[in-house]
């Protein structure tokens, strides 16, 4: 055994995925067990060996916890192993030529307190250190780009255009409404409690937001918000909210389709009955997956580091401690428990 | 009164729309008059006055029965006064420098045996008299362009795609069928008769073609023809053919949302369940109106002019003869008792 700790058996507690779920998933569809692992890589093996620092808690999780027909774009999780995800970690062993002891990376990584990451070539690594590590799960990773591609290549933002975003207060709403604000777009955000809606306005900077939970007739609202109508929404939610959407387009109105939440835990989706309108609009509803635009991730660090740097935008991150602390943060993702970014935090360094 | 019938007055048949319309149109909606007009252009006016020949049935017209609060794009038709939409004309006289008596014309003009233009800028002349002069009411006119902006401007083809059309015997889809033919596309249609199915494969070339009335599950119906999804949905009815397709879809599949015609009558449209698969598949679904590519009009000529003289296309037409049979040839349409193109004949010159 090094001193180091490099090459020792060690005790690694992991979050173990149960079974595939219905309805809304609860902590009980995972648990927490603790294995052993070795701190290196397999002789021979191009792997590499990390320790996670902190894990991310996001929506496209839920669709992973189904059978695999219907798990999306990834995969299901496996019952009976660690769930995984994305994660922020440091590389304590390599056999990778791309990457050494002490190297920090951000991609999928499992839920656990050390990993062996089999294709490593997915990972990217980790370059500037003087933001938060965790922002690697949010603003400045899959969340980022989500943002970045959602908003700038699927919208084709202009500089006045009234934008809309749901969940807007989430990993990746905060982003795109700063974003938009950025632009010199007008901004809109629902969220569904009073304090996040207060963060919208008064820490992201937003023009307007409401909770959704306090409005009986969403068209209404919307209506209210933009009586010229919207140019631009940025859809995390789907079902009801969409609909009212679809009664308050302008014409040639943009729908960048990242995430419809609001729809993930239902045995049969919501029905959405305004679609005529997509017509009468010349509107455009566009699903994407952040995957897909990672080649701009240097197109992403070049925008946004600057703006971290000089406090233009800011981003609220939702910190539990503990990798026992997993179950009930992911959980809680999808009943709007998260202020912020959810982000579990398993290290420190 | 001049000797060439300029300058008479004479009686001059009209529809007219009687009220709003809920549900299903009725021919008791509108009604046949008699009026009187003076053949020429008042003194000092741009106008045109033309001789109506065909008259157009389209689709979009069922939103034209409605309070002007949800009429779409041109707005409603004004009860106790005739209906108006796509036709070919003659002019007869004419007020204005771009038109001269003896013109043939196509655009929107009154449903009544003559009509005064006012604002004649909009119509088209007419240059090409090989081929029938009811095709421009047809794949030389609106529908025409309707099918080359929906399938080369919004679908971005490529051959040996898999193209699925619905309605797709009508006066777009058997047009966009052999535009994705004469591509390279494989390419499968629904229609609601045993007549229409034989006409999409036997007349217009089709792969494949579905009566959907006979198809108790229709997302079932589409995975037998597109084992592999679907790259391109031409979209001319909405609700649950809509819904099977969001199952079916590629990943980058493209939806070109032209009409909903399933729901034009219902007083709450169906609800669409399965858009999360949009976000899942990258899918895209857009909305778009034909006048808002009138500018490609030339192309659209360039292009189809010569399959029509070499025979590579064909167009269907279900003619009705005289302005009195107009009513039932639109109520018509929302039945799906037309097969082809649906043209009122009011005078053949």
């Amino acid at each position: 055994m090094a001193s180091d700790g490099v090459g020792a058996e060690v005790s690694n507690k992991q979050v173990i995925f149960r079974d595939y779920v219905t309805g809304f998933p609860k902590e009980s569809d995972m648990h927490v067990t603790s294995g052993t692992i070795r701190l290196e890589v397999p002789e021979g093996s191009n792997s590499v060996l990390v320790k996670n620092l902190y894990l991310s808690c996001d929506p496209y999780m839920r669709g992973r916890m189904n059978p695999s027909t219907d798990a999306g774009y990834i995969g299901s999780f496996t019952p009976g192993s660690p769930i995984n995800g994305y994660g922020v970690a440091k590389v304590l062993d390599s056999g990778h030529t791309n990457f050494k002891k002490g190297d920090l990376v951000w991609g999928i990584t499992g839920w656990e307190e050390y990993s062996l990451i089999t294709a490593p070539e997915a990972l990217f690594k980790i370059q500037h250190t003087d933001v938060p590590l965790s922002y690697y799960t949010g603003i400045l990773g899959m969340p980022g780009m989500t943002a970045y591609a959602g908003f700038y290549e699927i919208c084709s933002p202009k500089k006045g255009e009234n934008v809309f975003i749901s969940a807007a207060s989430g990993a990746v709403g905060q982003l795109v409404g700063q974003f938009a604000k950025l632009l010199g777009c007008y901004v809109v955000g629902s969220a569904g409690s009073k304090d996040k809606v207060d963060l919208l306005k008064e820490k992201f900077g937003f023009d307007e937001a409401f909770n959704y939970k306090e409005e009986p007739d969403l068209a209404a609202a919307l209506k209210r918000y933009f009586p010229g109508g919207i140019d631009i929404y940025f859809e995390n939610v789907g079902g009801k909210m969409l609909d009212a959407v679809l009664l308050n387009m302008r014409v040639h109105c943009r729908i960048a389709a990242c995430g419809m939440i609001s729809q993930y835990n239902l045995e049969k989706p919501e029905g959405v009955h305004n679609l005529t309108n997509v017509i009468l609009r010349q509107a455009r509803i566009e699903g994407f997956l952040a995957p897909n635009y990672y080649h701009k991730y240097p197109q992403l660090l070049e925008l946004v580091l600057p703006y971290i740097r000089e406090g233009k935008i800011t981003y609220v991150e939702d910190k539990t401690e503990g990798i026992e602390s997993g179950p009930a943060a992911l959980v809680g993702l999808f009943r709007g428990r998260n202020v912020g970014k959810q982000v579990v935090v398993v290290a420190r360094e």
